[in-house]
């Protein structure tokens, strides 16, 4: 990994608060633990960085075995590939205007891979591909589960979209999926299932393809959920995943992490009290822990976040009750604590899990991440378009 | 003010999307009608600039006649600063280890006065400023509706920690509140009975300063709803509001603005469809809107935006229904829209205006300012802490 000069160690407390933390040991045990898990099921593995934005985490997960990456902006593939990542997908669906950045990502030798879902988008990369003789590889997005974009499986536009492409002049490079809707459940049996229909769904339509004498050498399919529930992955050739570099407490709802993999946290400062309110006001508010409330509809819901004690502890049954944009309130589930005050006082270093690592990894301009040794780096992280 | 070199007039097509756009026009018109109203209720005006962490934005402000601003951030302070902003409240409560960055501010010339609720944190602020030989301007917040911190205009705390301040060499600048539970009325009566009880909650805490034989030359009061409701101000001698400079949808449901005064839009594309769903997908989701669904609880909720024709012009009915991070999903209230396709082709531009401004904001490192020529400069936007 390429950090920068460590700084002292133990040196969280003088970290002005809020801070973006990173547990450099359990998020690399996330990455073997997912690694590890793919290389089981014999598939290649390219995570989405839209995670983290991270350059040293993006190294690292590349070093632990990883097969290039998968991104969700054009800026994200320029600066990962000025790191020197070559093999980039950018996972959403390319329009017209976004053509010339692609063009220029690929003329400076990044092996940058663009999707499509529709003929409007397959004829207008053709025809640009076409007038700067450019072989742009297109991976066609393939609808699994209805969530969000793609193509059913069964649907005529699979093949209409793909000979545009073909006829065109691209390289067919494969087909991808995400099953987002593993986010909505949380039995190991129904993430069993959807990850096995995010499997079927894109496999069946590489074998359209194929059938209709296509190329499809690739068939990509992931999300962290289903990624971590699939049982066999026949047929695919590799899986992405993102959040869980980091996991939150959203994929601990879904129940596919423990509190003790959750590798983010925001470091915050005790800055007052409401004593008969059972109260402590933090300076982690939403423009710290973002804004995300993705455990309001799951089986627990956690606020803003978990409290947890500086070295990274829980103390259970205390969360982020509120937040306004510098102010948390912090407070215990049930009724209030008489003793807030003096279980918290003024002064206190504290850490607070997010409900999304990915949003709230965004509020932070960087990361300060806690080596094996103690030591912090701070790792600097894309923000923007 | 101080933008960079315009670019040329109607470029807006020409911009990476997504992007957050400012209708300046919009914004000076907003700046205008709250400033004309303090000077009408013979207050001075210290605008929060959390909500645009624009230079562009205040400078604009206080040429309209602002008296200093409002920062949520000692970084914010130091931005301000350094462009010659100096009458700088930070606006939340000051603990022991945020003293050093405040007392930097000072001895750099900075007139920023501090904020504390806490005999703790009063005693740490006289404790340190003896040390240093530096007389802090502290503030005393007073909470005037339970929403969050603060010290009750009757508590006997008030007078300790005024008196703790007072004797220790601090210099007792005066009295702040901020009534943030405007945000959860929708009735000209309701705003302005909080605003009301804002105001004679703060000055009634002033006057039991001075009757205590202690100074209190500031009394400090404000939120955007409730400067916008007030009836008279007697015994205030300043206001400070922060998301008025842009307005969004949830200040349009609290009825303090019409959507004409919204002045901060995401510029978005539409990048596919989903067509038996009523969907056009665009490239603004959660990471460009944010996360904020501050909507969702009033009367009426936009979902992640409602969408604007190019022009700005709102196009009733469609908003972001649903939000991945770089995917949104346009449609129609109510029954699909049969026709999402030929309404919004692919590359079709459009404008989102977000349920909350400062939320949205945050989420882009600059804004693009659209000026009255239609001539665009880039402006950029504070990250961070």
């Amino acid at each position: 990994m390429t950090a920068k000069p460590p700084l002292p160690s133990s040196s969280l407390p003088m970290l002005d608060t809020p801070a973006a933390v990173i547990d450099v040991p359990r998020m690399q045990h996330n990455i073997r633990r997912m690694q590890s898990r793919m290389d089981a099921l014999g598939v290649r593995f390219r995570p989405h960085v839209k995670t983290s934005k991270c350059v040293e985490v993006a190294r690292a997960q590349i070093d632990a075995g990883a097969a290039g990456i998968t991104v969700s902006t054009l800026k994200e593939a320029a600066r990962f590939f000025d790191d020197g990542i070559t093999d980039i997908l950018y996972a959403v669906g390319m329009v017209a205007s976004k053509l010339p950045a692609a063009l220029a990502l690929r003329r400076r030798g990044c092996d940058l891979k663009i999707l499509t879902d529709s003929i409007v988008s397959a004829q207008a990369i053709a025809a640009f591909g076409a007038e700067f003789g450019e072989t742009f590889d297109v991976w066609i997005e393939i609808d699994t589960d209805g969530h969000r974009s793609g193509i059913a499986p069964e649907d005529d536009a699979l093949l209409d979209v793909a000979r545009v492409l073909h006829e065109g002049g691209a390289t067919l490079g494969g087909v991808m999926t995400h099953a987002g809707s593993s986010y909505d459940v949380d039995t190991p049996e129904a993430l069993a299932a959807i990850a096995e229909q995010e499997r079927a769904g894109c496999v069946r339509a590489a074998t359209r393809l194929r059938d209709a004498g296509l190329p499809c050498p690739v068939v990509s399919v992931g999300s962290t959920p289903t990624a971590l529930a699939a049982t066999h992955l026949d047929g695919v050739t590799e899986v992405r995943a993102g959040v869980y570099v980091f996991f939150d407490l959203v994929m601990h709802n879904i129940g596919v992490c423990t509190t003790d993999e959750l590798a983010l946290s925001v470091l915050t400062t005790v800055i007052g009290h409401q004593p008969e309110k059972g109260w402590a006001i933090v300076d982690a508010g939403w423009m710290a822990m973002s804004r995300d409330r993705g455990t309001q509809k799951q089986k627990r819901d956690f606020g803003y976040g978990q409290v947890c004690r500086i070295d990274g502890s829980l103390l259970p049954g205390y969360q982020l009750s509120g937040a306004n944009q510098e102010h948390g309130i912090l407070s215990r589930e049930g009724a209030p604590d008489p003793d807030i005050v003096a279980q918290f006082p003024i002064g206190t270093l504290l850490r607070i899990l997010p409900n999304h690592a990915c949003a709230t990894g965004a509020q932070f301009p960087e990361y300060h991440a806690i080596a094996p040794d103690r030591a912090l780096a701070v790792w600097s992280r894309l923000h923007g378009w």
